[in-house]
């Protein structure tokens, strides 16, 4: 392999930000949005409750008939039992509940003090006015903004495509070990919500996908010269630790071309950092990280080479500080797995001394 | 509707705990095992790698016949082209980059100094040894666990199974607004990786539900009863807001039945609170709330009455501090939309002065 002229890290991720933008929209049914980017703002288009309506079961009722009503002076008023969402009936406007007040054969209540109007009612537009802002473009969608537009009366919605990314395994499995790489891409892909097509590397180069990903395509020369001729090689080594052998081209027809290192550890962080930040940028999503981070004390030393970006993973500690976990040079894989998360020490630094403020990431959700 | 006796939120999450406990576990293959909760320790069957291995495609050398190199005294050894993952050929120690030396016809390079044991060389066990543990019982699987398991020569999985949620939703749509219960529901049950199957309340409590979920059915008092009469209706009403109706009983065979209020908020806020604690239990999964939290400053009083438990929104200040959002009882399911997150006000207290540390969930992924 010819030797690489290594980018940094934030060359490398600029690179991919050029290389992508959002896919168009598609209307998808309701039912299907949940975790789909919306593609425009979302409106209310008429008040939400269109009219004022019961918040709980009971019976409706006239506030102003129950003016001077007392223990020694119960009033007789005219109710309608009415259910929670019913729209209240024309000449009332108070709720009382089901359970503490009883309604006589002829619809009449005795009430022993007043009620003031508007208890127990949901006022017309109180969730939302006509023409209101519902939900704004751009925002995955979760259980409760589904819960909302439905409400609205929303049955389908305009959302950014899913990328459709084929995905092409190169290398060989490495000795002594199945190859891991197919299955962790396949989920990350789906992670973050595209589409993951497998190919072989005949097939790689064809119409019909946004993004092609390419497996230990860094490390094969004839691949790499191929890119290169047919369409171009942008990028062909990152300064990133672990990994470094990753390449960024096109094909002839402008579809980015991402070559990921083979070693599964590299072949991870390549694809968060970029192949992943490419997928999340095509469907509409924040290209950072997909983890928590925050900012922590680190416990002991983090070492790391100056001139090369490095993941370090790291453990948490009892008291809450951070400390080094095996490299992914050393503990491959693994490390990913048995740390808590990781910090990313940039190239200017030789790592971080102790008692520094870091910001790390961590892998569990909440 | 009869009178109810609240119970508190913390009295119904121990009805849930004490009614729910995890499933059986299954076996699915380890492409579909992304995002289950894994059954059993994985521990690795033998050494990872299996055998010493190259790291990086190049040159394999036995480092001891490098010893005196040096540039005016250069050595001619014997060298195997190797890529990276293969294993080490016997009499090998050390691999040299394919991009820095190149060998002669003879399979021999020249070296201008010393090459230490190891370098290049992913030892044999560095991953994990034999019988390590790679992954825990009770682990939800995300990419890098199923790269790493692959890796070890896993291709299924034992994973618990994923609840069988039936739901029913038993109330008419609100008045001037269209039903959003429904796919919200579906798609939180769908976040917390149950299976939600839709039934009508004629077919709610047949068997092959591990969990029953009636939307609207607290609110019932023929379903009350009969629920009463034919298991138990061990809890009815729970002092939150939003939401107060909540039902928590038991099928005659055992099955555990929810009924959420059909109020929108109210449904989302007793879903997250007791449905989904119950079927993230069944699953295998953490209980809690699935949303992150951390403790903020209050820069403003919120307000809460004492007896109730109540879910006040809030937005984050540009200074990181919390304000409270108008309420989940005036803004309805718009409050969950607008706000950034939340904080749970015990039933012991009125609120938050401005200036207390509260514990604030966050509704943003990162």
């Amino acid at each position: 392999m010819r030797p690489l002229a290594r980018v940094s890290v934030e060359r490398a991720c600029s690179w991919v930000d050029e290389a992508t933008r959002h896919l168009e929209l598609e209307d998808v049914p309701l039912e299907e949005a949940a975790g789909r980017v919306l593609g425009v703002d979302l409106r209310a288009a008429e008040a939400i409750p269109r009219a004022d309506c019961a918040a709980i079961d009971g019976f409706a009722v006239l506030a102003a008939a129950s003016i001077g009503a007392g223990t020694y002076n119960p009033l007789t008023v005219a109710a309608i039992a009415i259910r929670a969402g019913e729209p209240m009936p024309p000449g009332t406007d108070a709720v009382l509940p089901a359970c503490q007040v009883e309604a006589n054969r002829l619809g009449q209540i005795d009430l022993i003090e007043p009620v003031a109007a508007g208890v127990n009612v949901d006022r017309r537009g109180a969730v939302a006015e006509a023409g209101e802002m519902l939900v704004a473009e751009g925002t995955c969608l979760t259980p409760r903004h589904l819960g909302l537009v439905a409400l609205a009366g929303f049955t389908g919605l305009s959302v950014v495509r899913r990328p459709r990314v084929r995905l092409v395994i190169a290398n060989k499995p490495r000795a002594g070990a199945t190859d891991g790489n197919g299955p962790m891409l396949r989920a990350l892909i789906e992670r973050d919500d595209g589409l993951a097509i497998k190919a072989g590397l005949s097939d790689a180069f064809g119409p019909g996908a946004d993004i092609i990903v390419i497996i230990g395509g860094g490390e094969d020369n004839q691949l790499t010269a191929a890119i290169a001729s047919a369409g171009s090689l942008d990028i062909h080594g990152v300064a990133l630790i672990p990994g470094e052998t990753a390449g960024f081209g096109r094909t002839a027809d402008g579809t980015p071309v991402l070559l990921l290192p083979a070693a599964p550890a590299a072949c991870l962080w390549n694809y968060e950092l970029f192949a992943g930040r490419a997928i999340r940028r095509l469907g509409g999503r924040p290209p950072v990280l997909p983890y928590n981070s925050r900012q922590v004390i680190t416990a002991r030393k983090i070492v790391s080479p100056i001139g090369m970006t490095e993941i370090c993973p790291i453990h948490r500690l009892a008291d809450g500080r951070i400390a080094p976990e095996t490299s992914f040079v050393e503990a491959g894989l693994r490390a990913a797995v048995a740390a808590d998360g990781f910090v990313i020490a940039p190239a200017q630094s030789e790592g971080y001394p102790a008692g520094a403020s870091v910001n790390a990431y961590f892998y569990d959700a909440y």
